[in-house]
């Protein structure tokens, strides 16, 4: 990938997922962080804890490019292993941002605000791939990081 | 209920599902209208068409009140049946508002952008009734308008 | 006016300024409201204190309607004299709400919110009439309530 | 400055100012880009034409980092020379979102949006420089670009 193009120009990623989670979940978060940096991908998320810092942290150990929208209306709020910090004040309206920035969706465990965010994202037409996540007509299932990049990165 | 107590004192019952809907759906939706308004609560939605048209078109043919939270820049884009209209210019932003100004949901049949707000109701941990329409646990589900409607007003 | 016309038919006046007022400011606020209401017209504003509040107690004093776009997730977080509340959760960003639903402002006392809010209705192409408000270019200034109440129904 | 420090930890500094502008304001708009980009400093802005295609222009041939937040839903909306673009599909209401993410504004001749961005920074507590903008008490004047710059890192 040409070092020229503007970050703009990179196929974004959005990973969403609970804003706490269990440490089989994070390594799991943190791997797909970690592929989606190495194939030249933005990683856009809600930029705070659980699956959101977990895949940032895999994103940055792999040289990758990380962007969080965040909730509340300071910058210092987001997660340690953000490059782009974007404050909006609008709370979980904010998550509708996350899903317009992004190409493609890997959605991993979470709550009911992560069915919120496929739901949106559904009907925005974007593709989404679950990853131990509710099953939803429309969302592409993958079994391991590996492949939720790959069928992110529209490689099948 | 006496007619001193303001609306906003009243009992919100948010109503969604699809912008579009075949004829049977319809007519639930206006049953389901109706009878909140029987019930003396205030009849919430996005106040458009399909679903949300329909229950607000039961809600007045019973002397009930309508409050439709709009996407657009302008009231005049309602549907026919409302009383109030607000016009947010947030887009699908506007489906938080709608859960967040109702005591309870119900839920019809409708796509993805009503799966988003299923999903969001729940998050925001408000009681949500389902008609026919994504099978979500956490939704409690009813067979017909009367139930959904006394199960959404606690009466169970 | 027919009481056939739905309230969403009326002329919608929003009221705007300061969340905290002093007395004389209340009193005029109260006033507006008092004014608007016997207009037939909807008063229009953000819910809470200060100009918010008195404003919405004249309203009801002269038995018009009220209608307030709150900033926080909860209906019961707006004023006593409310009689549509409508929780957004966007903070802030609701003030736009209430410029697009209103079809006049009225701008009183207020800081920079209320400036603020009076060049977002600048922008919208909407009537501001102020009353002891910024000085602002396009806003057209009136020197009691009464006159700013008729020149925001458009009388003059 | 460290190559170490994230963006996000870096000042931030918003452009504010029409859509459209005249060739003289341009070449203002792009000389405050260069400047805040040879600060090391991030520019902040709603990532549309006019003074904000400038500034960003200037930034991005000083060799600086450039954030635009876009009111649609397509980060293909944005001007040439953002290095991220967000899309919000909020529409203005986007415009909170450039505040809170800035440190300080700078604010050049813009219109009512412009005024509005200004009353709503002034609100949140931010530094504002105007240059040949809305005078407006609270907003500190600059008259070069230079001095605007300066001023809005607090180098004075």
């Amino acid at each position: 990938m040409s070092t020229e193009r503007p970050l703009r120009a990179r196929l974004h990623i959005g990973v969403i997922g609970g804003a706490e989670c269990d440490e089989q979940t994070a390594r799991i978060a943190e791997e797909v962080g970690r592929l989606v940096a190495r194939e030249g991908a933005v990683l856009v998320c809600g930029g705070m804890r659980g699956v959101m810092e977990a895949a940032c942290r895999g994103a940055k150990e792999a040289g990758g490019t990380t962007i969080g929208i965040l909730p509340g209306a300071d910058r210092s709020q987001g997660n340690d292993y953000l490059d782009v910090a974007v404050a909006t004040g609008f709370g979980e309206a904010r998550n509708l941002a996350i899903i317009k920035t992004a190409d493609a969706i890997i959605a991993l465990p979470g709550s009911y605000g992560t069915l919120s965010e496929i739901g949106f994202a559904l009907r925005m037409g974007k593709r989404v791939i679950g990853l131990d996540t509710w099953d939803i007509e429309g969302v592409v299932r993958a079994e391991t990081a590996e492949e939720a990049v790959r069928l992110a990165l529209g490689q099948d």
